[in-house]
């Protein structure tokens, strides 16, 4: 459901109200913030609370299933504003979700917006959603996916200074970034070719830009190669997403945040969704914010969670 | 002209026989090259060489007037492949055409494609046709710009190792280039907002990921809005783009060769010309290059050419 006080709840309703969250979706938050969004926007959705995710037969069809926390009362919920009780509120919808999902209650999740500084007041230590997701599941290698119809980016490292996303260029993390892009995108699309991008202008010229190009990215390049992946670069960065989009590549493995971000923004902003790959459970999100400005105003496109939802249902049904 | 193995010669030809380079156009280049695109193109395009550019008596209209260095003499052009001689002749139409446009004999110029390879074999130290043009002219402070109809990007620094390119992030240099962005876009828009990006993911976000953006790149906005320039930042980079091309900002000043790249490429590759602000002279480029695979075959497009010599005209119509 995301923070109470942002776009969550009614993107959650809107959608459901719509029909196009198609698969047997139970969500997880609060049924105070659901009502609330119900009773601003005269949306008169359903909710049937169950106790538990997985279990089917307590399901009602044709109500928005809920797993209720139970966290919020309803006064907590300052809309638009920072609210630490609908931050720690949040967090414990994903915490419910993963552990739904490890014990294989549900078959993967979609997470809606958080907001971090709400979400810090109870966890000092809260990074971010997928940090959080990643810790519970015991894992640390993994890659931010962004994908969009004809444009699918991972990347090496994301959010760290740029200096220290220099530093992260490795042969071993970038062969093994390049590896869970394979074994996701596989699901996805019929062939499997990685552009693994270079990262310094030109990917460095033949070394007189910077050496990362040939000293850390080909020989992962050629390893993964080595393995039966389709892959090739060090590709020229500047290129290579026009390339892409053109269907010259099927996924490109970005070197940091922005070469995969810039170009994910400009070119698909409102159809591109997060994935998490790497984990043991499917997991994507929403590529937006909570956009307190406008919540709780039925104005929010629900575009990004039909997508997001559409893609986690897409990953879970793909299964090994 | 450009390099006399790539698309240079046609491209011009081909161009001027359009009748789509409109102004009192005067060619540096080798009579010998564009004969022999002439001749394998069947064009028949009428040259006429003049003795100077500048000139007006000298020249006849209804023919393509040039400047010939008379450098090659036919033999050394080997299609497609790197020719030393056409290496050194290409650098000879710079600085020819350099010193006609200091000496004010013509208003401006622009420049097709040459070999980096081919040049170096007769000027070792040669690392480009812009730093070239900037030695000539004897200055140090200029930057790469790329323009398109909706989004015009300029360059804190350019090639560069990714790692240089952050350390060249200092406040003294971020606005001396947003100074000069504002210089020449005043002559290409009726407002000039000036986007300054951010380097880090999300600016830095409050300093959690690196502390150029607060400690750099803020003060450089802040001097410059002192001296009335319309300038914004750090703005979180991978928004940035998009809102550039949807009409938020006029021009982005970049922080890295990628940063501005990447997008213009992906947005706008045909159409995006290149032009080196900060020169006591007008020099726009295309923004390809000579494209060997394709050269004298008459299928290499005349675009981009043509909206690279049209910026030139614009800039030296708008003189202050």
């Amino acid at each position: 459901m995301g923070d109470a006080c942002g776009v969550g709840p009614e993107l959650l309703l809107r959608a459901w109200k719509d029909g196009v969250l198609a698969a047997d979706l139970v969500a997880f938050g609060d049924l105070a913030a659901l009502q609330l969004a119900n009773e601003k926007l005269g949306l008169g959705v359903e909710i049937h609370v169950v106790d538990v995710a997985g279990a089917a037969n307590d399901r009602v069809e044709g109500k928005l299933n809920l797993v209720d926390l139970g966290v919020l009362s309803g006064d907590e919920i300052t809309i638009g504003e920072v609210s630490p009780a609908c931050g720690e509120a949040a967090v414990r919808y994903v915490q419910a979700a993963v552990s739904s999902a490890l014990d294989g209650g549900i078959d993967g999740f979609c997470t809606l917006p958080i907001n971090k500084e709400a979400s810090r007041h109870a966890f000092p230590d809260f990074e971010g959603h997928t940090e959080l997701i990643a810790g519970i599941c015991g894992v640390r290698n993994y890659t931010m996916m962004l994908a969009g119809p004809d444009l699918i980016c991972t990347h090496v490292s994301t959010h760290v200074p740029l200096s220290e996303a220099i530093e992260r260029v490795k042969t071993a993390r970038i062969l093994e970034v390049v590896r869970l892009t394979h074994e996701t995108v596989r699901r996805l699309r019929p062939q499997v070719r990685i552009a693994v991008a270079g990262l310094n202008p030109h990917a460095g010229e033949h070394g007189a830009f910077g050496d990362e190009d040939a000293a850390e990215i080909l020989p992962a390049v050629e390893q993964a190669r080595a393995e039966g992946i389709d892959a090739f670069g060090p590709v020229p960065p500047d290129t290579l997403f026009m390339k892409a989009v053109a269907g010259d590549y099927d996924a490109v493995v970005c070197m940091y945040h922005d070469q995969g971000h810039i170009p994910m923004k400009l070119h698909g902003f409102a159809d591109a969704v997060n994935v998490t790959v790497g984990l043991p459970i499917i997991r994507t999100s929403v590529d937006h914010g909570t956009a307190f400005d406008i919540a709780y105003q039925g104005v929010a496109s629900t575009q990004n969670l039909v997508n997001a939802f559409e893609m986690a249902v897409q990953l879970a049904g793909s299964g090994d």
